[in-house]
C-alpha cells in the first residue's frame, strides 16, 4: 500500500489499531459536527493562485516565538501516545527532531517528560499543561518542564470538564494496565479527570507566570473577546483550537474561528491552529488566513501508528512537500509572501 | 445496550413500539420537512465559547412564571402516553416530579387529570386544551385543572384541523379499544377531531380568561404578528412551535421563529420552544436565543417507552447533565449568564 | 395502495405505465435539472402561518379571466393523454367539468378537439397553440376552438425547436400508430416537430388578435422583460413555465420565476404558474407569491394514468383538500386573504 | 450504445481504456475539488431565457484572434492523446480541420509538430509551450511551430511543477515504451517534468516576443491582478484554466474566475475558458459572461478514445447542436446576441 496522502495513514490507523484506540483518538463529543466541520470548512476556502512567478527556490522554513522551524506544521499536544505505538511519544519526539519541527508534549503523556527529553536531545519542545485541583503537582511539572529545556508552556484553556465523547462512553475507554500517565504522581484514570481544575480563570495566567521564565502559549481559544483577554493577560501565544472537536460540539471550525482571532489580536501575539489538517494545502490556508504554524493532532498519531518515529516522519514530510507545491503553485516563493490576497471564502 | 444519548432512546422505541405507534409519535405532516428542519436548524447554530471562567459550580436551575425548575426543560403537551407505556401519563407525572420540572398535561391523555394528579402529587403541572365546538365541555376541563392544582392553562392554538401524516393515514390509526381520551365525555375517535373548533379567534383568549385565574401560555406561535397579538391579548407565555412539525408542513424550524417572537415580545412575557430538542446543547442554544425554557416531546415518549417513569427520567437526567456540560464549555456558571453572545447562525 | 398523495400516483404510473410512455411524459432536457429544480424551489419557501383566524369555514374557490373554478388548479396543456389511458383527452375533459375547474387542451391532443368538446359539454377550457409553418393551419384551428366554445387561447413561446431529452432519443419515442395527432391534418411525427415555426416574434400576438376574440394567454415566460412585452402586446395572462423542464434545462425554477414576473406584470394581467406542484401547499405558495391559478402538467397524466377520468379526479380532489387544509394551518379562510406575508425564502 | 450526449462518451472511455490511461486523463490534484467543482460551478448558473425571437435561423460563427471557426469551441492542449487513440495528435488534428475549428497541440504531443501538420494542412491550429530550463530547445520549438504554420502561441503558466495527482503516483504512471514526447529531443519521463523551468516570470513574456511574430495568448489564469499583467505584458489572449484542476486544488472553478478575468480585461484582448465543459448549454453560458470560446480538454480524449478522429468530431458535432439548440431556446439568433443578461448565478 502506497502512502500518497494523509488519508492514507488514517485508513491504515483505522484498519490496525485496536478499534479501542482508535475510537478514542477518532472521538468527537456528541455528534461529531465540530470534529467534522473543522475538515470540512477548509475545503469552502478557494485559492487565488499567481502564475509566473519565480518559484526555483521555495523556502518553506519559519519561526515560532524565534525559534525556527523546517516548515510551518507542529505536533500538537495529544495523549497517550503509546495507544498507537509502543515507544509512545519517545518516537513522537525523535520524529520532530529529525524533521526540525516542535512538538509539544501533553500533561498526558504516557512518557515522563524526562523520557521524552532524553529521547531526542536539543529537539524544539514545548509543555502542554492542565491545571490540577492540586496545584503543587501543577508548578511541579511546569518547573521540571522548564528544566528540562522546554521552551514553551501550553496552557490549555477548554477542559473544565471532559466532552461527552459517545464512543468512549459506551466502549468503557480506559487506558490498558500496562500504560500509565507517568508524569503525574498516582496512577490517573482517564474518562475521569476529575483531577482537573474547573475553577481556572484568566488570574491563574499570572499564577503560571510567577512559576516560569517560559513564554505562555494558550490553547483553546475561538473568539475575540478571549483573544482580547489573552492578549492583555501576557500570552505570547494563541492557538486557536476546539480541541479536535472532542470538547463543545457546534462550535465553529477552527480555520473560521482563526479569522476572528487573527483580527482581534492585531499581531501582539503570535496566532497559530490546530484541527481539521490533512492536506498541505491547508497550511497554505491557515497561513494565508494569519496563522504563523499549525499543529497536527490525529494525522501525528496516524503516522505513529504507521511505523512510529519513521511513520511520523512520513506524515510530517508528505506535509511539507505539498505545503511546498501549494506555495509554488499559488506563486509564493517564501512563507513571507503568504497573504490573505491568496484566498477567499466560497459562497458555498 | 447502553442508553448514552437521546438518539439511543429514539432507536429503542423504533424497535419496540408495536408500528402504528411509532408511526404516530414520529409521524409530520406531508413531506415531514417540518419535523426534519426542527432538528437540522440546530445544527445550523455555532457556539463562540468562552474560556477560563470559574465553572467549578453550575447552575443549573431557572424558573418559569415564577415557579423553579430543577433545569429548564419541561415536558410537551402529546397525546396517548399509553401507547407507549401503560401507566401512560401516570409515568410521565411522577418522572417530572421526581426530576423537579414542569409537565404539560394533554387534553387528549390516556388518563384522567385526576389521575395524574394523584399520582404525583404537588408536582409542577399546566394543562394543554383544545377549545371544542361543546364549549361547555372545554370549560369544565379547565375547571377540573385548576381544581387540581395545574398551575398554567395551556391554550394549543395551531390545531383547528388535524394535519395530514401520511403514515396514520396508510395504517388508518385509531387508539386501541382499551384506551380511551379519557378526559372527554364520551368515547372519542382519533383522527377525526371533528370535536374541536376551528373558528376559535383571539377574542375567546379573553373568553379563557373570564374562566379561570390560572395564566394563560398560548402555543403554536410563529410569527412575529402573532406574538404582537398574544401579548396584547393577555396571555403570560408563549410557546414557540410549529407541533412537532405535524400541523402546517414547511413552516419554519421553531429555533428559528424563536429569534423573531423573541424580539417582537421584548420581554413582556416568557418564551418558550418545542421541537427538535435533541441534546443538552440545544437547550443551551434556545436560552442562548431568548427562551426561558424548552419542552420536549418526542424524546419523553421515547423515554417512556423504554422503561416508563424510569425511562423518563433518564432521558431528562441525560439533557440535564448535557446542558450541565455545555454550559461549562461554553464558559456559563449560571442560566442567567446565557446570552445571544454565545451564538452564532452558520451560514450554511 | 391507498392513494394518500400525488407521489403515490407517481409511483403507480411509474410501475404500470410502458416504460416509454414513462420516460416521455418523465423527461426533462439534457440533465434534467430544470424538471427537478421546479420540484425543489418549492422546498425553499418557508411558511409564516397565522394563528387564531376563524377557518370554520374555508373557501377555496378563486375566478381565472373571469370564470370561477372550485379551486386555482387546472390542467396545463400537455401531449398525447392515450398514452396515459386509452380514452385519452376525453377523459380529462370530463374530469376537470367534474371538479369544475380549466383544462387546457394541447394542440397534439390524441382526440380532436371536437371529441373533447364533447365528451363534456360546458366544461370550462382553452386551447394551446402551437404556430405552425402552415399559418393557414394554426388559423383553423384557433376558429375551430373558437367555435367549439373554448374561452382561452394559450400560446406555448417556449418551443421553437424541441429541447433535448435524452431518453426521448434513446428509446427512439415515436406515437405507437393507432394513435395520432388528430387535431392536424396529416399525421404527425413527434420528435421532429418541423412542423413548428421557429421565427414566431411578439408581431404574432397581433395576428392572433386578427383572427380570434378569445383571450390570449402566453405561456413560458421567465423574466421581467418577456412579461414587460407580453402585457404591452395585449396578452390576457401569463402561464410562467420553462414547459415542465422539457425546453432549455437550467433555467429558473417556475416559482422563483414567477416572483420577478409578478413584480414586472403589477396586476395588469392575471399570471399564472406551472412546473413542480406535487402538494397543496404548492398551490398556497404560488398564490401567495401572486400567482392567480396554477397548473399541473405530470399530476394530471399520473392521475389518468392510474384510472382514467376518476384517477384524475382522485388527484385533483386530494390537492384541493390539501390545498383547503393549508390555507385553514395558515389561517385563511378566502382566497383573497393569500399573501405575500405568508411566506418567506428560506436562507438555504 | 447510442451517443447522446457527452457523458456517453465519458462512459465508454472508462469502460474502454487502460485503467492507467484513464486514470491520467481523469487525475485531478490532491481530491480533485477542483476537477468536480469546474463541472458543479456550471450548474450553479442558471439562464433567462428570452421568448418569441426570430430563431429561424441560428448562426454559431464566430472569431478568435481574427480567424473563423465554425463555433466557438476549441481543442484545449492536452499531452499523450496516442494513450486514447493509435493515431494519436494526427486525428485530434483531423477532427479539428473537418469541423472547422482550433486546435490547441500540445508541447506534450505523441506526434511531431511535422506530423500533426501533414494531418490536416491549412487547419487552425495554435502551439502550446511550456518553458525550459534548456531555453534554445524552447526557442526552437516555438520557431518549428511558427514555420509549420500555427498561429498562436499558447504559453501554459500554471504548471512550474506537477500537481499531485494521487492516482498516476499510485499508478507509477508513465508512457508505454512505444510512446515517446516527440517534439522534445530526447527520451522525456513523465512525472519527472524536471524539464520545466519554474523560475519563468512575466518578463520571459518578452522574451517570446522576441522570438516570433505569432500572437501570443496565456493558459492559467484565474486572478484579476494577473489579467491586468498579462495584458499590459501585451499578450492578445487569456485562456482563464485550472489545468483541469491537475494543478493546484480548490482553487476557483474556472467559470467563476471567468467572471473576475473577463472584468478586469475591459475587453483590451480575448478571453477564452477551459475545464466543465459538459454540455452546449455550457458554453452558451460561459459566451453570457464573455468568453470568446471555450476549449474542451477531456471531452476530446473520450471523443478520440471513442472513434479516433471520428469520434471527436462525433463529439464536436454533439456540442456544436446543443450549442445551437441552447441559443434558440434562450432566444439568440447569433453569437453577437448573447450577454450577461441570459444568466444570473443561483443562490445555492
Amino acid at each position: 500500500m502506497a502512502m500518497v496522502c494523509i488519508s492514507d495513514f488514517e485508513a491504515y490507523a483505522k484498519k490496525y489499531l485496536p478499534k479501542i484506540a482508535w475510537d478514542y483518538f477518532a472521538a468527537g463529543a456528541d455528534d461529531c459536527t465540530t470534529r467534522d466541520e473543522n475538515i470540512l470548512a477548509y475545503k469552502r476556502i478557494r485559492f487565488r493562485p499567481r502564475m509566473l512567478r519565480d518559484v526555483s527556490v521555495v523556502d518553506v522554513r519559519t519561526k515560532i516565538l524565534g525559534s525556527e522551524i523546517s516548515f510551518p506544521v507542529g505536533i500538537a499536544p495529544t495523549g497517550f501516545h503509546q495507544l498507537a505505538w509502543p515507544d509512545g511519544e519517545k518516537s513522537t519526539a525523535r520524529a520532530a527532531r529529525a524533521m526540525n519541527t516542535c512538538y509539544i508534549a501533553s500533561t498526558y503523556s504516557t512518557c515522563t517528560l524526562e523520557e521524552i527529553s532524553a529521547a531526542a536531545p536539543g529537539g524544539l519542545r514545548w509543555f502542554q499543561l492542565y491545571i490540577h485541583r492540586n496545584r503543587a503537582a501543577s508548578q511541579q511539572l511546569v518547573q521540571r518542564a522548564e528544566a528540562l529545556g522546554f521552551q514553551g508552556l501550553v496552557l490549555t484553556a477548554d477542559l473544565p470538564y471532559t466532552g461527552k465523547r459517545r464512543d468512549d462512553i459506551r466502549n468503557g475507554f480506559r487506558l490498558p494496565p500496562h500504560m500509565k500517565v507517568k508524569n503525574l504522581e498516582r496512577a490517573f484514570e482517564v474518562c475521569k479527570m476529575s483531577l482537573l481544575d474547573p475553577s481556572v480563570t484568566w488570574n491563574d495566567i499570572y499564577w503560571l507566570q510567577s512559576l516560569t521564565r517560559l513564554p505562555i502559549i494558550i490553547k483553546g481559544i475561538l473568539t475575540r473577546e478571549d483573544a482580547e483577554l489573552a492578549v492583555r493577560h501576557g500570552v505570547r501565544g494563541i492557538i486557536v483550537s476546539n480541541h479536535g472537536g472532542r470538547q463543545l460540539d457546534e462550535g465553529p471550525a477552527t480555520i473560521d474561528a482563526l479569522v476572528e482571532v487573527v483580527e482581534a489580536v492585531r499581531g501582539r501575539v503570535e496566532v497559530y491552529v490546530d484541527g481539521g489538517i490533512r492536506k498541505g494545502s491547508d497550511v497554505l490556508k491557515a497561513l494565508a488566513l494569519g496563522a504563523k504554524c499549525v499543529f497536527i493532532g490525529r494525522p501525528a498519531l496516524w503516522g505513529l501508528a504507521y511505523k512510529g518515529e519513521e511513520g511520523l516522519q512520513d506524515v510530517l514530510r508528505i506535509l511539507q512537500d505539498e505545503f511546498r507545491l501549494s506555495m509554488a503553485l499559488a506563486g509564493c516563493a517564501s512563507v513571507s509572501e503568504i497573504g490573505q490576497h491568496l484566498v477567499q471564502f466560497s459562497k458555498l
